[in-house]
């Protein structure tokens, strides 16, 4: 819960300077990790933010902070792209994205906007559009996504902290297959004004990371609110005594790499020995929830064509083939389907919220798989079933409405994520026991 | 704002016995006006209430009032028919609605359900399954709908109070056209939980009744809300310096009788003696946003047809063909266009809420028409004109979701209504305000 050494030595300018001579080496993918730098504004606000620390007046933990932020967020003066080619030709973003704002008003230095998936459909982080960057830990791996972009700065040192979207996994799967933590809040906690929707009923806003402590600090920003007395702005660690760990086994354990599965359960282990309780568990109920949902139809699917024709594209044409056919399959579904479909999710929310307390939750491997290598998921099949593989356990917080973070395993050399699930708007609990947890399994 | 002095005189029992008489009386028409009464568990509960009342253990201003429910609430025991023949064989309620269990607890005496349209669509108060109970002015004419049975059990004297639920005028337009005072709140102000749905975007539940200090009281107990210190129970009218009127100008005057809107001059010349500052104003844009979203499709429509396949009925014969026209107009619409819908709603109501104060009401007549006779609107054609009419004003504070009251006017032994639409959530101020109103029509 400590600043990193080499931030309490060096000022943002020089922090800052490191990042960008990162974006420009030919040793990382710079080109490919951000859609735009914004070296001048960065190295302003960097300076300022130095200024206020000379003069005993910063804004707090997150002043002069490096911060890169995903290409579907409003900054304004820019196109919006969202990864994808057709919305280039949009006109540029009058003011900034809300995330933004509070950003700039807690000091943070915005370095530049991602490279993500189009639309932020897919998991993988590939893009034919903007380029996509390799895994950090083998440039021939997939990155994850859609926050891929974000991941890769934080990992290559190009930000310290960026802000991504998550509506399936989009913020931990990449967190999970790059080696980072990866924070998924409460819809609702986070404004989404100014993002571009894939979906309006799943969308979250929360941070990718090296630390627990770097999300819950960076959380507390983007909420827009001023820490009160009762609410205090670094939450302690959580005790072992305090909550308890539900494994959730069942269907989400399926087609598991042996590795990750290793990885997990000696990270079990090891959270045991500290004293931590864990139990043998199953989310089964819920999943049969989100399947009858899944029956009828998926809310990315619907909403984003809602969100296109909103920015006048009726015209599916310039689209990757592959996001092409998921906007197709929804833009055929009826409107007493998709209130079904709100009226189920409903139901499930409020059930799964009713079915556990917000001192327990819920653990698995993020994705049950490492990153594949990018030769792998060209073929369309192919790419479909990675996909589908990597969003399958993130995409239930989602569905469930519920706070969910990915914390780092290492499985010989590549990543891999334990991600957590709490229960609905208990986002502070979440955080204070993934804090004990990322202790344990460092020490 | 006092109780009426026949109340104060007489026992709940009593009271109850009278409105039963009423009931039963060969000159109303009880028979089509209830669709259940309940007797013996409402004599149960007088006695009670008048067992209280000798105690000194009153429960507050609602206990011992007779009150009727739209027949749409789930009472526990009896079947939610929601004025169709198709879900007479829908399993009985388990359960009280919410706000039944609100009622009970402040002690009201329930006495029946009332009849209704069919789901609740239409507004004249027409019912080919249930029977259509004559406008109490005038036995020939409509009563207004859809909360027809409500109106009448008031005016007629078979209830003190009747609930009713407003979708798209469905409380003010009969309170208009019947004689009484209705309020329709803004939405989730009230809990519609245990109530049948016809638009879950747009349904609202309030009170009919004789007066704006029962209409307040009711209100305060459908809440459930305890009354606290900083919202005292009985809210002080409204003084005239501390509010203004606007005149909502324009096309919802359009088609308006001559005799309604001479009514509707008269009482503003009546405010404006008394002291109220009235300016004449317009919401045009706000109507012009509604229109955009008409042109995609409409709520109910398209709401009602997801409700009736969550009870289990797929097949519409058996459905009022009018009735059936509707839904399957709704049922065509396409998922992303119910989206945009929603979202043009969303910008719409921060748009007009934006556009005014708390101390800001729109004035306009409720109908631009007064109760029209009932062989008048048989043929299919005719009814649809007639019920967009009487629709049109009221439906206008459902889509932008405010508050909003009928008043009664006179016209020539007929009934008409004056209506206020105050702002989002300002539905205190708009009570206060319409209290002090109907005080100066009065006077």
């Amino acid at each position: 819960m400590t600043d990193t050494p080499n931030r309490s030595r060096r000022s943002a300018v020089e922090r800052l300077e490191a990042a960008l001579d990162r974006i420009r080496s030919p040793e990382t993918e710079g080109s490919k990790v951000f859609t735009a730098v914004f070296d001048d504004n960065a190295r302003d606000e960097a300076a300022a933010a130095d200024r206020r620390a000379a003069t005993g007046s910063t804004r707090g933990p997150m002043d002069g902070r490096i911060v890169s932020v995903k290409a579907l967020f409003d900054v304004a003066g820019g196109v919006t792209t969202s990864g994808s080619a057709v919305l280039r030709g949009l006109p540029a973003a009058v003011g900034d994205a809300v995330v933004l704002q509070n950003l700039r008003a807690a000091g943070a230095v915005i370095i530049g906007k991602t490279q993500m998936t189009e639309f932020a459909f897919s998991a993988l982080g590939t893009n034919p559009h903007d380029g996509t960057p390799g895994n950090p830990s083998d440039r021939k791996r997939a990155p994850g996504g859609s926050s891929s972009g974000a991941v890769v700065s934080v990992v290559d040192g190009m930000a310290e902290i960026a802000i991504g979207s998550d509506t399936g996994g989009s913020i931990r799967i990449p967190a999970a297959l790059s080696g980072a933590v990866g924070f998924k809040p409460t819809s609702g906690r986070i404004s989404t004004a100014g993002a571009f929707s894939l979906s309006s009923s799943l969308d979250t806003i929360g941070p990718i990371a090296a630390s627990v402590a770097d999300c819950v600090m960076t959380d507390e920003v983007l909420t827009g609110e001023t820490p009160t007395q009762a609410q205090p702005a670094s939450p302690e660690p959580a005790t072992p005594e305090t909550f308890r760990l539900t494994i959730a086994r069942g269907r989400l354990f399926d087609r598991c790499e042996a590795g990750v599965l290793d990885a997990f359960e000696a990270a079990v282990q090891r959270l045991r020995s500290h004293g931590v309780r864990i139990d043998d568990g199953s989310i089964d109920p819920a999943l049969n929830d989100i399947a009858d949902i899944d029956r009828i139809g998926t809310f990315p699917s619907i909403e984003v064509g809602a969100t296109l024709r909103g920015l006048g594209i009726s015209c599916l044409d310039g689209i990757d083939p592959k996001t092409k056919a998921r906007i197709e399959a929804g833009a055929g579904i009826l409107a007493v389907d998709y209130v079904r479909m709100l009226r189920l999710r409903h139901a499930a929310v409020r059930s799964f919220e009713q079915s556990f307390t917000e001192n327990e939750v819920f653990i698995l491997p993020t994705t049950p798989i490492r990153a594949p290598l990018l030769s792998s998921v060209e073929e369309e099949s192919a790419f479909h079933e990675f996909n589908g593989l990597v969003l399958r356990n993130p995409r239930v917080a989602n569905m469930l409405d519920c706070p969910s973070i990915s914390l780092p395993l290492s499985v010989d050399g590549l990543p891999a994520g334990l991600m957590l699930i709490g229960r609905r708007n208990a986002d502070r609990q979440l955080l204070e026991i993934a804090s004990t947890l990322e202790t344990m399994l460092q020490s």
